[in-house]
């Protein structure tokens, strides 16, 4: 367990209070009692700080004064929350050598310290780098590499050839590199387009659980450096997601389509193909993205739930808006004000 | 094959004819035979019972004089029809011993009657109730608790201290205790939240294939007794299901979100994070919910579909609806209407 | 690597150019080198010819004109280039045995050429058909039936007693028969409605990684030929897609109903249950299809993007959306619109 001042230490940050207090975990600020650290992280939530039992919160060095108990002064109070995470991080370790009830391939190039779990399927040609996890029951294919200090979680498989870089996590589930969803449609049916090109994962990536990111037909399928996926996520082939962008769950990107960096993409949103997401763009939840979006900004779509009566109203005055338009319209010629609109222009 | 007799001795309903005829399946109305049962469970259905050839029909007590063959009497058809299923059921049985491929921790604490198919991997410290059932290719993580009679279907993966509860179903490919998506935002780029907390699941709970259900960050993600969530949902860090409550197909449930009892989530509907939803809510097929819900009731979001010609003219009129309300108030100012209206009040 | 001439006599097409040149694979226009071959597919990309550095393309014959390099004449290049992949294709090949870390059921039926790979699991009564093929960690439950070169990808689970056609591909992590999500509501609760059938899988259709088909409660679910289905797609119970068939990805079709031939559902669309809907109908991406539709053609629903702030007021005006209409209707009045109307009738 951790003291006060262990913790200002390894953050390299001020605190103030007693620093052999010992810490015994992380909680949020209603449900913290003596022994913990909590943290405000934002000025809405500061009226909080008058209920909770928490003996020491991170803080900004501006609200110190609201705040009697002990404190750990931070500029960034959620990124020192997140680095303190790292230090109550209760996950299981990798254990750093090859369980008996794994099977790899003769020649796979295995850096130092690997660890593959029980169950786990290592093809040929595949090139761990040192540290690697290979989680239990996971699989990764023939010519595929993975960087140092990734971590491929239990029952995630890796198609071959796909190549991920270091610091990267994929969480159970994951399909990294199936086909593309590619067919020419003929007379007799679909004919199938084998997808020849791969998945380039950078550095410092996170995907999901049961995620699927596909293999490019031509063009590889591209996740840039430090990206966030969340579960359940779609990654169609020779799409590109920048760097830092984050997509949350649910949400879909559809084929060859290009997305900036620093993005944002909300839960269930879904972006046709083809198009191209400027950088710094953020889309609401269930957005329906059709076309490209150039400027930065915030973008939206939807409508919000209403009582059900009120909503099959409105759902069916929807099919109805052109002709109201065009009423609207009528009404302004019976009424004169289409002349005084165009006389103020 | 049972007889109607036994069948309605097993249920404790009384039967209308033979109770030697012996009952070879269930089948719906159309498809029956005389040899098998079926069931009606809604008065809008009985003109069905018009042409079917079941030779025994499961029907409420009222509707017996418009059906001349065997029958069944319930006062909750459906439920009868539920509750017969099991005796027809055809799944696969445990067999009661861990298989020779399965990779089980000496530390593991197996109940009596636990069934561990082949490839399945039992991390350590993990506790397994009497008669748990864990699949082919399953993966149970460090210190997980399963209760009794619980099975855990094919290729799911239960991450580290995850506890389930008595008779839950966990199909196939589900993964559970996943992290939760938690990243503060920096210059540098998202730094993790390591999420400490962890997933409770209740008793009585199934949870379909190819689903996630996040760990929380700091506190847990609850899943009440009794709730039913269906394939390819996502239950976001830190979210709290009710009891009973039914979630379907491809919905999801944003971080923090708490969802009260017997509430039912239809498919491909979003609930974003941080809000509460009542018990007794019903959100309709891709509903989204952006605020919480504090009245029970039926709610709606979306549009429906149109030919595509007509959608693309609603869909461009939805985009101008402000400035068709604003034009309305001039129209209303022009013919006075707005003056009538305020005389009204 | 081929000659053009090899790939000419192997299409059984016209060349333009010298047959001998090598060809040593397939690129974009955009991206392609003097060595490689490209297609341009439709007449509104005839003018990226121009830029292009492709050494040969493949196109119409109409088009030879515009185009001074080698070519491949095909009156549907689009068609061409898919039949082309497959010679570039670089997947890995099956091994045709079973591997040493396998687990086969003594009576399983293995047919000729049969690949059983690392960690897989063949449960009892199952029957595999030449030259199937069972990737690492998959799973065929009791009873189930594979058909000739059909590919089971890794992790991908098929319950017991499903059957699949020749041909197909079931991409990884995919659950097949699964239990449908069925139950009947009682005072204490949800109870369960055992899934009795299975699903019936044609031949040459592919579904994606990560997807669901669930089995049937009294029927089967039902895949017809030659139907392909994207990533993250839910098929629930007792529902039936028809002969070529393409549904995208994240796209759910509820439980029992059926969709025609031909028909195309975008990424993310919803079909409630117990509909129908007719050959060759395209529904747009998130098309939220509440009722049967009974006409080929196009289909759409759902709202653009628009800028945050704009989209706000455009949701809120949406649910005021009836009153607007009431509106138009006292404005009409008031104004004499609405008898117009009436006299043009």
């Amino acid at each position: 367990m951790p003291t006060l001042g262990e913790l200002a230490t390894y953050l390299e940050l001020e605190l103030r209070g007693d620093p052999d207090t010992p810490i015994q975990g992380l909680a949020a600020l209603d449900i913290a009692k003596q022994e913990h650290l909590s943290f405000v992280s934002e000025k809405k939530h500061l009226h909080r700080l008058a209920s909770t039992q928490a003996g020491t919160v991170i803080l900004h060095p501006d609200w110190l004064e609201i705040w009697s108990g002990n404190a750990l002064l931070s500029a960034a109070p959620y990124i020192t929350y997140a680095h303190v995470t790292r230090i109550f991080d209760n996950h299981p370790r990798p254990s750093g050598h090859v369980h008996d009830a794994a099977i790899v391939a003769d020649n796979a190039q295995l850096g130092d310290k690997v660890t593959i779990d029980a169950g786990a399927c290592i093809e040929p040609d595949v090139v761990l780098g040192d540290r690697v996890w290979i989680g239990a029951g996971a699989y990764v294919g023939h010519g595929a590499s993975i960087g140092e200090d990734t971590v491929i979680k239990q029952g995630a498989v890796i198609c071959h050839a796909v190549k991920i870089g270091q610091r990267c996590t994929i969480h159970p589930n994951t399909t990294i590199g199936a086909d593309g969803f590619g067919f020419a449609p003929s007379d007799g049916g679909w004919v199938k387009i084998e997808q020849l090109a791969t998945v380039l994962i950078g550095d410092d990536v996170e995907i999901g659980a049961n995620s699927t990111v596909d293999r490019g037909a031509l063009e590889d399928t591209v996740v840039g450096d430090g990206a966030i996926i969340d579960n359940l996520v779609q990654i169609a082939h020779g799409a590109r997601v920048g760097r830092q962008t984050a997509i949350a769950s649910q949400a879909g990107v559809s084929g060859s389509t290009q997305i900036g960096d620093r993005c944002v993409i909300a839960g269930q949103a879904g972006l046709v193909g083809h198009i191209v997401i400027a950088d710094d763009v953020h889309i609401g939840g269930q957005g329906r993205v059709a076309s490209s979006v150039t400027e930065a900004g915030h973008y939206g779509s939807g409508t919000p739930i209403q009582p059900m009566r009120a909503w099959l109203r409105s759902a069916s005055r929807f099919t109805q808006l052109d002709q109201i338009a065009k009423r609207i319209v009528e009404l302004e010629k019976a009424t004169g004000l289409d002349q005084q609109k165009d006389d103020k222009v």
